[in-house]
């Protein structure tokens, strides 16, 4: 028996099949998965090291796995994350965004784990977004650390040029919890949620060798007339590993696979997938425009479409409504594929939370600008006050998630279904 | 002998390559000979009618391809653009983007002329932007339309609710002047310069029924609470055509016309041409932001990519520096794809003008962000400045072409060259 499904609602089932199956494949545990086949086997021991807002879910995917063949270890997460004990592991909670007495405990503790390790033995390193403030072992007074980070901030200094101070003022970051695990290998698995996955960035990478240079450091002090104690010129003054022989490192959960995911189930749904770009970064509701724009340039194909885009717009608080970057990104788009058949916009945060709401993001489709018209909404008022959330939610298109436990930014995609 | 030509010097031979093959396929010149083959033998007279920016040229171009078949005419054109004698044909020119005596004088002339006419002949019209001010006879006096428009702008009427109103309050406008020519027939030639050809926009559509209706215009004036005198009052309850027998439309001229020649000059060269949208019309610098991210994500393509974009996008001043959309959406971009070998990117409009500079437009390659810091250049602060044309001038990357006598919007543009 045929059932008849007008076709409206079959782009929103794809829209729905299409999220879940790219918030599967970008998670944590089918990151781990598709690199864990490729671990050494260690003579040695193999202990565990898992950091990050996903070091639980890391960690629990690596056990299930491996199972007996871990040792020892450690997971340092963001006070709440964890979802409770893991065989032998030591599971701690620590401070984020900003680092607090436990993640210095914590950190210590992952140190005196690996550091009798021997050259038989592995650490596998599982990193995802947030190590950089729970894990950490400063080498100066923290609050120095602190003034420091904001002097800079109000400078207007880069997030590389903050990075490449910080990285010297820490015992483990710019690739040196690496060089305290040697003799020991490392197999070091990230979970990618920066835009264009540059490995020394992620956790400020404590395993991959620093990208910047002692020199440089200096410019940077020079450039901002930063006024230093002796001990962090001294630390500045420290060169990071610039190699590192005993490390391999796999990055696998990233905004890539959130694409690569969306792109196969595209195309097993009947659409030709285009991958646009998988590192948006401008203003989101530009973004919508710009895609939209897209989209009403092909609503003729003979074929049925799929516009991918990951990344992560932005958002420039002009008003003081609510909503989030995906949704507001949908809201432009309504307006701008208003009127347009068999068209269905869609874009969330991976990690199921899109500004301070309890939505991931939302759709949007041909008909969405006149049920928001008929409510009583202008969208280009609705923007202006940054109140989408209320907008969409009116007419019910938001997509929730709850909390996934996956940071890969955000997916977007335009479907023109024939 | 083959001569060596380092990539990046053939990049920007291709770049002026595409630019000038799209001007002279976007020209009025060329779009008037595609549309005129059509025309209809007149058994009687044949009339032409020209207004717009591009009715001098739209006029030659007829002229050139007929000669003596035209047995009169006028062309309506804004002051100081028309280029000398045609023939036989009065050449008027008027006030814009204000009309003035001299527009409603030549639009009197105009309507004497194709007023006499019988069926058996025919009225080339060639329309133009522009055309809504040089082409016009109103019904109430014109410092009441000014006033009412006045009004409406400061209410934040839309430009379809404003055009609803001013093209009842005209004679000429929303279909009139082709009911004023009937029963002679009326073959409309239209170079437009508005995203997505709305055809009863262009010029206010003297020869194209009107979308609008009274009903609408009467909520129109019920909703801003309008203080109306009795005519206007009587002509806006005067219906506008809904049909018009007597008239052809070829819109021939337009932006989709300037991105099919860049595709095919694209293609000529070697690229594989990807149009991404006709109708850009969000913020320039989002927008190079947004072309960059795909350009970034796309740089490993084992064959040669063009991205194409039509459209205008528009710049909103935050700062007192001088630029352009243009400029403003390559500036933008050359941040993004810094770095980047064998890429190039460029942005231009049609008409040869950017903002109140003297330059089209301008390039932008991998090398141009490292060129401008290196002259001191911060293109963040810049950027916010809005002076993006004294940075590229700087590192002499300005598209320079002069008045074209095109205006069908923007071409953008981005190469990766295998």
């Amino acid at each position: 028996m045929e059932v008849f499904v007008p076709q409206t609602v079959s782009l929103w089932r794809d829209v729905e099949r299409i999220v879940s199956d790219a918030l599967r494949d970008a998670s944590p545990d089918a990151a781990v998965r598709r690199a864990i086949d490729e671990l050494p086997y260690p003579e040695g021991k193999l202990v565990l090291v898992a950091i990050g807002k996903a070091a639980w879910q890391m960690a629990a995917s690596a056990l299930d796995a491996l199972g007996d063949r871990v040792d020892d270890g450690i997971v340092i997460t963001k006070r709440g994350c964890a979802e409770g004990p893991l065989g032998k592991l030591t599971i701690c909670e620590a401070g984020h965004p900003v680092p607090d007495q436990a993640s210095y405990d914590a950190t210590e503790e992952a140190i005196r784990l690996v550091e009798p390790l021997g050259e038989k033995d592995v650490v596998l390193f599982l990193v995802s977004g947030g190590g950089s403030a729970l894990f950490e072992k400063p080498t100066i007074p923290p609050e120095e650390i602190a003034a420091l980070t904001e002097r800079l901030l109000a400078c207007g200094a880069s997030i590389v040029e903050i990075n490449a101070l910080r990285k010297r003022l820490s015992a483990v970051k710019g690739g040196r919890f690496a060089e305290i695990c040697a003799p020991a290998r490392v197999f070091s698995i990230l979970l990618s949620d920066i835009v264009g996955d540059p490995l020394d960035m992620i956790a400020s990478g404590p395993a991959y060798p620093d990208a910047s240079t002692c020199e440089q450091a200096a410019r940077i002090v020079e450039k901002y007339r930063l006024d230093l104690s002796e001990r962090a010129r001294k630390q500045l003054a420290i060169e990071t590993p610039k190699k590192l022989d005993n490390v391999e490192t796999r990055a696998t959960g990233s905004v890539k696979y959130l694409c690569q995911s969306a792109a196969s189930s595209c195309e097993k749904l009947g659409y030709f997938p285009v991958l646009l770009t998988d590192r948006l970064s401008c203003e989101a509701r530009e973004a919508g425009s710009f895609l939209a724009s897209i989209v009403r340039t092909s609503a003729e194909t003979p074929r049925s479409l799929a516009f991918i885009v990951g990344g992560e717009p932005v958002v420039h608080l002009t008003g003081k409504g609510l909503g989030g970057r995906a949704q507001e990104l949908v809201l432009s788009a309504a307006r701008e594929i208003a009127g347009l058949e068999n068209v269905a916009l869609f874009s969330f945060g991976s990690d199921g939370t899109d500004g301070p709401t309890d939505a991931a993001g939302a759709v949007c489709d041909g008909e969405s600008a006149e049920k928001l018209e008929k409510l009583g909404f202008d969208i280009f008022e609705t923007l202006r006050d940054n109140d989408s959330h209320r907008a969409l939610k009116a007419i019910d298109t938001l997509i929730k998630t709850g909390p996934t436990g996956t940071n890969v930014n955000d997916l977007t995609c335009a479907l023109i279904k024939r």
